[in-house]
């Protein structure tokens, strides 16, 4: 609960409905979410990301016709122009964060209708990570290929290589799982802005901006360093009883809405042990389970009543980490996916076409008199 | 007031108090603006803009060393990298709007402290406006003068030539009037951007992308052009009452929460009457004081009720325009004065440290089936 002052003002807006949604719910004391009428559970694992987007935007499944020109409109726009390209190198050379420069070079998409911005975004920010994670690194960019899936080609444009079924898979579950979530910070940023009658780009410019707040984006990374640096299972409870003692936070446990298990944890964890199991480091995947065991029972233990539970980014560093994934991507990765949440909450605000515009109070003083510089 | 619906939504937010705030106090009903403790009639005329920044951030008026600091910070921030040129000639080419130009190449100013971004921000919108007006003629950027004040530097980078002094001192006032103004969109966008613990990079890209909006950043350039279309004072009352007649909006008359006269018209109307003493289209300044007093006669007979006064938008086309600037710069102009607000209202949420997370409310179907491709 926000605590309100005398002037009516609610830190944080907690308890304040800013907007009726048909794209997703979240009901945190169920530890439930739905995506377009789907649980997450019921979408994530059998949905290509193409199909995701398209139920968000039109709030349907696509047929066989609609999905494969869905797949072509999108595939056509995840080139990048020379410009843009000039300019991730430009800010590559002073070494910016993959955030920054997702969000600078997402902000050099073209203007153009609604659609053609909301497609152009979905496209593009998968070819600025990727392109801009290899120049990082000193490496030519990948050029997109058209013939591969979403998914399948933003693996490709990382590491040059065309991914296996179940890699491609899985980032399709990931991506279907982040795709939308209720009024988070990002998103209320996005309705906020294109509720202005300005455009898409930025709208989704603002949100890149406020995900990439360490409140909000998440630390997906340090949930898995934890782990890393426990290096073996029978370190696990010693290492985080001392972590506990010190009262730090564990990464990667408890979320500020859900009371119970987050939803999509159960969903990315699922596709974790499908990804470990076909491919990949499966004593790191051995260990990182034990590590959640004995993390679960201690903080049982150690917060009663708190009913703390593995969150989301817990599970995401691990199956982004199995894709092959360094740390630095994760949050640039929930963009690629949150993108299309994004839009589609944009294409919702722009039909119901309203200012958001609250208030504030004054708590300054009034009628100061001017003095001069020299007197000063 | 906004309708709310069964689920608690409220559209807008009207009514919901989302800050408090020591920077700015909007009070409609008496027609009264309150910017950092000072009354906008008593602060602007007076504050150079860099006072006014200095005031907004510091919450006091800067003696004379302090003054010298802080404009030497700014003057020294103000050019702009070779990529970001190299970024604005491309998009020029591309014929992107001002306003676009501007939300992309402020998005590349370099991460650094707060104060370090919030300082280059307000240097170099200015620059990035000016630079990008002239690539799009064609011509040459000009380089800025240190030696020059705020606002002359902005003229000048404009012209390429030293404004005179009457010109300078009526964009700081303009510049000043402007400065800050409650929980308008694009300030509440910045607020809800950083408050993720983002970067106020971040928060003022995301304002300028909802100020752009045209619900927000307003049609300045609209108000004087049925000024010019009028052409002559005989033909005001015609013109204006056919276009009443057929149901149109007066551009430059009206807003949204002002019930009585907009303060800030009347100050920007005394900064008119300076400039256009001093220098200026005489004539066509009197034709536009003829036009306005013949709008708000057929508008009190029209609407009678609705007390629609001159608004902001008004005295701003006639100053601006005074100032030599064509109309496609009023709203970028607008943005290089707000961001004095932008980055003050991001120190001050900054302080706060809390996340601004609102609900929303599904009211989509649930327990939908997947249906596999083949079969849809």
């Amino acid at each position: 609960m926000g605590e309100s002052s005398g002037t009516g003002f609610v830190a944080g807006l907690e308890d304040v409905v800013a907007a009726e949604t048909r794209l997703s719910g979240v009901d945190g004391e169920a530890g439930e979410l739905t995506i377009a009428g789907f649980s997450v559970e019921e979408l994530a694992g059998r949905a290509s990301f193409e199909e995701t987007v398209y139920l968000l935007w039109h709030d349907v499944l696509p047929g066989s016709g609609q999905l494969a020109d869905f797949r072509e409109e999108l595939a056509g726009r995840r080139e990048l122009p020379p410009a843009t390209l000039d300019l991730l190198r430009a800010v590559a050379s002073e070494k910016v964060t993959v955030m920054d420069a997702l969000r600078i070079a997402a902000g050099t998409v073209s203007p153009g209708t609604d659609e053609e911005e909301a497609l152009a975004l979905v496209a593009r920010l998968p070819t600025i990570v990727a392109a801009y994670s290899r120049m990082l690194e000193g490496e030519e960019s990948v050029v997109p290929d058209p013939e591969l899936g979403h998914a399948a080609n933003y693996l490709y444009m990382l590491t040059g290589e065309v991914p296996g079924t179940e890699f491609t898979r899985a980032l399709d579950t990931y991506l279907t799982t982040v795709s939308d979530h209720g009024m988070n910070a990002s998103t209320f940023a996005a309705r906020v802005i294109v509720a202005t009658r300005s455009d898409f780009v930025s709208a989704v410019v603002g949100a890149i901006g406020a995900l990439k707040g360490s409140l909000h984006g998440g630390a997906p990374g340090p949930a898995l360093d934890v782990v890393f640096e426990i290096g073996d299972a029978s370190r696990a409870e010693t290492y985080l009883r001392e972590k506990l003692g010190r009262g730090e936070r564990l990464m990667g446990f408890g979320h500020r809405i859900y009371r119970v298990r987050d939803p999509r944890a159960d969903v990315l964890a699922a596709a974790a042990e499908r990804l470990y199991t076909t491919d990949g480091d499966r004593e790191l995947y051995e260990l990182a389970l034990d590590v959640e065991q004995t993390a679960l029972t201690l903080l049982a233990e150690h917060k009663p009543g708190r009913n703390l539970q593995t969150n989301v980014e817990f599970y995401t560093a691990l199956l982004l980490h199995g894709l092959g994934l360094p740390a630095q991507l994760f949050t640039p990765t929930f963009a690629a996916g949150r993108v299309a949440g994004w839009t589609a909450q944009c294409f919702e605000q722009r039909a119901l076409d309203r200012l958001i515009r609250p208030q504030s109070v004054y708590v300054g003083s009034r009628d100061g008199s001017w003095v001069p510089l020299e007197e000063r």
